[in-house]
């Protein structure tokens, strides 16, 4: 998994993950018309159009990133439909050759862990035949836990060839009233830090990365130039950029000398493209995704100043 | 939200909770065997077999339990068809009148979690229509993210009278790696303990508990104690009773001198009694949910030990 994600990272030569976080405030009207004349205003119809949205983005970026990051709570919200529409959506991406990277931030004691693992990353087994239901190429997980949380998933990832990212230090306002307490001297994030350093020791590809990453969030600079140096293998999703606040020059301490070792996620700043000032003149609401792949390759430039 | 539940454990003289965690291996031959000739071995036909193996324990149980508590992961694993069973595992539930704990363990930063809050204790809206589409009384969620990630869920609550629980210190082995990590003198789970005392002082009932709970592991009986000094008000979400080996004498230290402040959870050691030796001899395998309700029975004497 890592090895494919430096792969396509260097021969695009571009860290970006477009975030398929939709809502339907950002889906245009004639995509929601459509979806509302065939299912009426129902949770069918949100998450027809979702998926809808989310393909036209997909063609209009394909060729430009590689991966896209689902966030399946927009999906859930709206029942098992929402989640056929957080599947179909995977499916979609991955024939258009994009990598997957699941934003679930799933949580749980070992047997149950081990339920989330076969769904996301492994396969279900009803009596001799087997399944694989959400098929993404990596997930995000919270740690809180401990060890024995994350083992079910590692095993699979070995098994399987996936990866994980595990949250470090989130890119929220208040990440610093747990993430930063102090324990003998050191911030708790540097201490998950090591842990998922760990974690990872034992699936580190041909590039000299581990398939198990960390998410770090764009908003801590300096926080990230620590974690860089306890976790000199360990790939950084790197959520927060754009709409979060963060810039291109706050992102330099996120990457190793060799110019790899993150990937920088934009969500709305992507996918709602079309709504803000800058894309909206040139771009008519119907040519949304056309916005989209507009902003993608603005920010690849833009991310061109870190190096 | 927290005012019915102890209502109810009052009026059962029951403070137990039924896990409602399903896995093929507990589901009778003759579910399963129906199940795959509608469906074939397909997760449709997993989905179908959970529904009815819970609508039949919930028949067995409804009268003598005030709350039952999907653990969501035996469901999502099997994609949208999983979904759907869980939801409808909630509704048959809520139509016995009993009280619907989802275990889902969520995090994520505000603008996320608005999304889970709004499909799970809230409403999700569609143009000018509401839905309700899983309508848990009350979710377990994960604090790591901080308070802005927890804010969301406080003002649904508020609004839609629900409640959470907000996991302090787990059941598992390996809790103790990041939750026991010791901060100027204090354990981070006491540190945790004490957010959820404070998250939980606007949603007090009229009993004197708030709708914000915690989940506190039935392993950790020492723990407890501290918990409940700091955490007075605050109703304890109690796993690892049984299968997870702790015995009703570890389970004072959870609740109150007023007898209230606890409710304990069993999953395997009710849904698949009928596959221990204890019951095995009574209860032919299609009378799993006597078995079930037997065990219930035994776990409520065990329970009265306590006070």
């Amino acid at each position: 998994m890592i090895d494919s994600l430096i792969d396509k990272i260097e021969a695009l030569q571009n860290p970006t993950v477009v975030g398929l976080d939709p809502r339907l405030s950002f889906v245009p009207e004639h995509i929601k018309k459509e979806a509302y004349e065939a299912y009426g205003k129902t949770p069918k119809a949100a998450s027809g159009a979702f998926l809808r949205f989310n393909q036209e983005i997909i063609d209009a970026v394909h060729d430009l990133v590689p991966a896209v990051k689902p966030q399946i709570a927009m999906y859930e919200q709206y029942g098992a439909e929402g989640i056929q529409a957080y599947i179909d959506t995977i499916q979609y991406a991955k024939k258009k050759g994009l990598i997957i990277i699941g934003d679930i931030k799933r949580s749980d004691i070992a047997s149950t862990a081990e339920a989330y693992a076969d769904g996301h990353i492994g396969e279900v087994k009803i009596e001799e035949k087997s399944y694989t239901i959400y098929q993404e190429d990596t997930i995000t997980l919270n740690p809180y836990l401990g060890s024995d949380s994350i083992e079910p998933y590692l095993g699979h990832c070995k098994n399987y060839s996936k990866g994980l990212f595990i949250l470090v230090k989130t890119s929220n306002p208040n990440s610093g009233e747990i993430q930063d307490l102090e324990i003998e001297g050191k911030k708790l994030y540097e201490r998950i830090g090591k842990m998922v350093d760990t974690w990872g020791k034992d699936l580190v590809g041909e590039r000299g990365y581990s398939a198990i990453g960390a998410v770090v969030g764009a908003t801590h600079p300096q926080q990230a130039a620590e974690l860089r140096r306890i976790m000199p293998k360990t790939y950084f999703l790197v959520p927060g950029y754009g709409a979060q606040g963060a810039t291109a020059k706050d992102l330099k301490n996120y990457f190793n000398k060799d110019g790899l070792g993150a990937i920088i996620n934009s969500s709305r700043g992507i996918i709602a493209a079309h709504q803000k000032d800058l894309y909206k003149n040139q771009y008519k609401e119907k040519e949304f995704a056309l916005a989209a792949r507009a902003a993608v390759l603005d920010m690849k430039e833009d991310l061109q100043q870190i190096f």
